[in-house]
């Protein structure tokens, strides 16, 4: 790829490392007519931009917005009717040398953190979204469906806030790891339906939303973090009789996920499953699409 | 139907007048299981209980609750794992000379209220749960999908809130109804997609969900008020990427509906459509079955 040209407000950032999310194969598949270079999560170095953010390591936030716009006016700036995102929508991604982001996107990596713990900022992000929308209680019963990638950092940040957690999986090595940190895990037997004040879903499938929305009392909330293959069928008349809320859940803050890396409170680095240059970008890709496989990063520059 | 016993608690209601809901049709169609008298709309006089309750006129919550339950003591009583559910769920209801109701269900209808017109607290009460759940904002923009019984009282106490309030529907003399009463009204074609804040879902057909999903903003709220036959079909990922919310709504406060129906602020008169004996009650059922028909009130009792 040619090295990009900046526009006005933009920095061009030489990329560090990058995550290989769902979100990629997804988009390989075809789940969005995106063309251009891939990857979201990525940590890089500003090359060029203003003083302030010259040299700097950093991690960026990928929607880039308008700030015109009634969604940006309104602080709902991840929704601009106008954005690109970073290798999803119209802007080419992280699995480059060189990205381009606006500058009031980036976000400065201190220095306690490490590169390869940094890369999970913007999964880590998307996580607190969830504390973002809903209030979560210390005594609140809450399960959550899936072990996945996305799902360590949802039971990690979620067990911050003293709630009764559970989270249930398929992948035995993979509830160890939140097992090892003092979460519950179990099987979807160990759920008793109709108890839960939240139920997070996060495994995109019928039978994973199937799970959370039985495990919740009335009046309950389903938190949706995953996209679905085509159309769910909802019982709707269920969810008017039991006064259930569904809320879906996208991008988060990036701030408050640095803190939490940066204080140590989640543990990332045993989410790392694999590693590859850039150059073995499609090798890299098909280990990341084989069942139970965590964060695979690719190593694209020197720090 | 002989004169029921009274349990513990319980008062004996003579009936004065019932209204027939879109949930009595469709417990005739078989929607729940229910066996025994059905009718959960009324008015009527305490013939039995204790001193205080004996000759008043009185409108009765329908959910008969345990109070020991999780869900009582979690200040969601009407989600009692326990209730009996006047005319829906193990409980005569009120298409009779007589019924029973815990006396903690009653409320005593202000001398100012008509009979008639306190008939529609039920479902006025049904109305105003939205704001109980959902803070309505005086500058939202609002539309409301579904101009029948219960969207003339919704649209009627949504309009209260200030909020920017367009009801659509299909039935030109039901919307002229609201039009009447300065509240703007539409059809379908009306609907700027993606600019609403909050839409209400009360027509209980695909059609109308769709309408209404479609209306909102990025990070809009859904109410669902009405059931639906079978599952519906729900683009589970454009909820996810514009962070929706659908929330399903069911009983409300009775109190505020006596407080705003006592003080003049909705109008439910226009709303009755026909009127007749209890024992031309399959008449009525079938005239409150034709398409377009409001409210349908038996006069059961004499003042």
């Amino acid at each position: 790829m040619p090295r990009p040209e900046r526009s006005a407000g933009e920095a061009l950032v030489r990329v560090l490392r990058a995550g290989i999310c769902n979100t990629d194969l997804e988009l390989v598949k075809g789940y969005y007519p995106h063309r251009g270079v891939l990857g979201h999560e990525f940590v890089g170095v500003v090359e060029e931009g203003s003083a302030d953010w010259l040299g700097r390591r950093v991690v960026g936030e990928i929607n880039a917005v308008c700030g015109a716009c009634v969604h940006c006016r309104s602080a709902r700036v991840t929704h601009c009717a106008n954005r690109t995102v970073l290798g999803i929508v119209g802007r080419d991604g992280a699995f480059a040398d060189y990205l381009l982001l606006p500058e009031e996107n980036l976000h400065r990596v201190p220095e306690q953190v490490d590169t390869d713990v940094a890369t999970f900022v913007e999964p880590l992000a998307a996580a607190l979204a969830i504390q973002q929308q809903i209030p979560i209680r210390p005594d609140d019963r809450v399960v959550l469906v899936g072990d996945g990638k996305l799902g360590q950092l949802i039971g990690q940040t979620l067990a911050l806030t003293g709630c009764e957690l559970l989270v249930v999986g398929r992948h035995e090595q993979k509830l160890a790891l939140l097992s090892r940190r003092g979460i519950a895990t179990g099987t979807a037997e160990d759920v008793e339906v109709g108890t839960f004040d939240l139920a997070v879903e996060c495994t995109g499938n019928p039978q994973g939303f199937a799970l959370a929305r039985g495990a919740l009392r009335p009046r309950g909330t389903l938190i949706l973090k995953s996209t679905y293959a085509g159309n769910l069928a909802v019982d709707a008349s269920g969810l008017v009789v039991d006064e259930i809320a569904v809320v879906g859940s996208r991008c988060g803050p990036f701030a408050p996920a640095l803190r939490v890396l940066a204080a140590g409170r989640v543990d990332v680095e045993p989410l790392i499953q694999d590693r590859y240059g850039l150059e073995e970008g499609l090798v890299a890709f098909a280990r990341a699409r084989e069942r139970g496989c965590l964060k695979v990063l690719l190593d694209i520059g020197e720090d």
